[in-house]
C-alpha cells in the first residue's frame, strides 16, 4: 500500500467537517483503500464481483442438506440472475462474473486423500487469478458449491486447530453435523501436510482455489477486496499462513451465523463490517458491504473542509 | 402494520431460492417492512432524509467542544452539500431536507426549568410531522444542534434511571464531561415531570421535538423508519414510554459510539443494523443502513423461486 496516499488521505480526513473521529470505522477504511489505490481522494465506481463454483467429492459423505445437483441449477441461477448475489450486485452497481469450476469432475473425497492434485488446485487458482477485471476498483469474492463449507471447516481445523468448525452449512440435521464432522475429522488424518497452498490442495475445491487465487490476483493488482463468510474466509486463510501480509488488502464483510466464522476472523484480526446472521455464501454478505465501504470514501472524498464551509473548529 | 401482506411475504420467503433462514435479518427486515407498506413484494425506491436542526440554552453550561456557532454554519454546510450526511443520502438516492428550528432563540437552560414551552413543544413536533413526505418509502431523521448529547443524555436519564448517561459528545474533554454530568444531574432535579412529552418539553430541544414528530408522523402514513444514533433514539424514547407500540415502525440504523447509547437501545429492544462506531448524528449511520434495508427487499422483491429456477430443495 502506498503511505504517502494514505497519510494524505489521513490528513485531509482531520479536515473535513465533522468533529475528529466522528465517522468511527468509515475514517479507517477511508485510509486504507485511499493506501491500496494510490490515490488520496479516490471512491469506488467500478466494483467486481466473482462467483466460483465448484463440486466435492466430500459430499458423498451425506454432509449437505441438498443434492450436488444444486451447485450447477445455482450457477444456472446466477446466469438467469435470480439468485440473493444478483439483486446485492446490481444494487452496488458491480459486474457480477460467474466461474464455473468442471462441475462434472467433482474434486476427489478428501476423507480418502488429497481432493485435487497439484495440477487441478493450480488451474483453479490460476483461474480465480485471471478472472479479476485489472480495471475493477473493489473486488467480492463468492463461491458455490455444495458440500464447501465441510471443506471451509476442515481447512479452519487444519490450519487453526481445535474442534467444533463444522456448522449447519445450507442447514444440515444432527445426523449430517456428525457425518460432517467425522468426515472432516477423517480428512485432517488423511492429509498432514499443514501448509497453506498444502491445505488448499488437500481439504479445499476448485471453488475455494479460485477465491485464493482472486484475492491473490487482487493484490498484485492494488485492488482492495471484500472478503464474503465462511467459505472465503478460510481460502484466503490459506494465504496468511503463507504470507501474514497477504490479506492487508482485505476487509471482511461480514460475520456469517455458520458456525465458527467468528474464529476464523479472530484468528485473521478483523473485525467484520456488517453482522446480519447471513450464512449464503454467493459473495452476498460482502456484496451488502460495498455500499459500507462505498460510503466510507462518499464522506471522504466528498465532504467540504471547514475551510471551505466556513465551519469553526472546536 | 398488514397482517396479510407481512405473512404473504414470510410466504415467498420460503420460495426463493436460497436455504431457508441463510439471509439471516435481512429476511425478517424484508417481511417487517412488506407489512407497514401493505405489499408482500415491495422495493424501496423514494426514500427521505429529515434534518432538524436547533439551538440549546443548556450550550452556555460549556458542556460542549465546539462553540454554538456551529449549529448555523452546519446548516449552511448541508444546504452547500458539504456534510458527510449529504454525501451518504446522494448514495442511498435519497431526497434531503434541512429544516432549522428557530436557531438565534435557543431553548432555555434546563438546569433551570423546562427547556421549552408546551407551545414551543407543540409546533417543533409539528414541523416534524409535516416535514414527512407523505410519497416517501423510508424516513431517516437526523438532527444538529450544539449541546443535544447533553439533551439527549438527560432525556435518558429521567425516562429510564440509571447513571452515566453522558458521553463525550462531539469530543469533550474531561472537564467539559464533568459540566455535562452536573447539568444532566441539575436539568433532571430541576425538571421533575417523567412523562414522555413532559420529559420531551423540559429536557429536549427543538429539533429532539421535530425528530419525534417526524418519526410518529411516519407511522401515521405508514412509512418505516430507521432511527439514527444516541439523539434521535432517546427523541424516540420519548414516544416509547407513551405507547409501546409507537416504534414499531422503525428500526434501530446503527450502534453509535457515544456513551449509553447500547442502554438506550437495549430499553427499546432494538438491535441495530451497523456498528462501525459512528458518532456523527445529522442522520449518518441511518442514512449508511438504507443500503442494507434496500437490500434485504432487492433480494426479497427481485430473487428466484424455487420453481422460477427449477433449482431443488433441501
Amino acid at each position: 500500500a502506498s503511505g504517502a496516499a494514505r497519510s494524505a488521505a489521513a490528513d485531509r480526513n482531520l479536515q473535513l467537517t465533522k468533529p475528529p473521529g466522528a465517522l468511527g470505522r468509515l475514517e479507517d477504511l477511508a485510509a486504507w483503500y485511499a493506501g491500496w489505490r494510490n490515490d488520496p481522494r479516490p471512491r469506488i465506481t467500478a466494483p467486481q464481483v466473482l462467483i466460483f463454483a465448484g463440486n466435492h467429492g466430500v459430499a458423498a459423505q451425506g454432509v449437505s442438506a441438498f443434492p450436488v445437483a444444486v451447485t450447477a441449477q445455482m450457477v444456472e441461477n446466477f446466469r438467469a440472475g435470480g439468485a440473493a448475489i444478483n439483486q446485492l450486485a446490481e444494487l452496488a452497481g458491480a459486474r457480477l462474473d460467474v466461474h464455473a469450476l468442471d462441475l462434472d469432475r467433482p474434486t476427489a473425497d478428501f476423507t480418502q486423500g488429497a481432493a485435487m492434485t497439484e495440477a487441478e488446485v493450480c488451474a483453479a487458482f490460476a483461474t480465480g487469478w485471471t478472472a479479476v477485471d485489472p480495471k475493477t476498483d473493489l473486488l467480492v469474492t463468492g463461491e458455490m458449491g455444495i458440500g464447501n463449507t465441510t471443506s471451509a471447516a476442515a481447512i479452519a481445523g487444519a490450519l487453526l486447530g481445535g474442534e467444533g468448525w463444522a456448522g449447519r452449512g445450507t442447514g444440515v440435521d444432527d445426523a449430517g453435523l456428525a457425518r460432517k464432522a467425522a468426515a472432516i475429522a477423517q480428512g485432517l488424518a488423511a492429509n498432514p501436510d499443514r501448509s497453506g497452498l498444502g491445505v488448499l490442495m488437500a481439504l479445499g475445491g476448485r471453488e475455494v482455489a479460485a477465491v485464493a487465487g482472486a484475492i491473490a490476483g487482487a493484490r498484485a493488482r492494488r485492488i482492495p477486496v471484500i472478503l464474503d463468510g465462511f467459505i472465503c474466509t478460510a481460502a484466503a486463510l490459506c494465504l496468511h499462513v503463507e504470507d501474514a501480509r497477504a490479506l492487508d488488502h482485505c476487509v471482511a464483510g461480514h460475520l456469517s451465523a455458520e458456525g465458527a466464522h467468528d474464529r476464523m476472523l479472530a484468528a485473521l484480526g478483523m473485525q467484520p463490517l456488517l453482522s446480519l446472521g447471513l450464512r449464503l455464501g454467493e459473495g452476498s454478505g460482502a456484496a451488502l458491504a460495498i455500499q459500507v465501504l462505498r460510503g466510507a470514501l462518499a464522506c471522504h472524498s466528498g465532504m467540504a473542509t471547514f475551510a471551505e464551509a466556513g465551519v469553526s473548529g472546536a
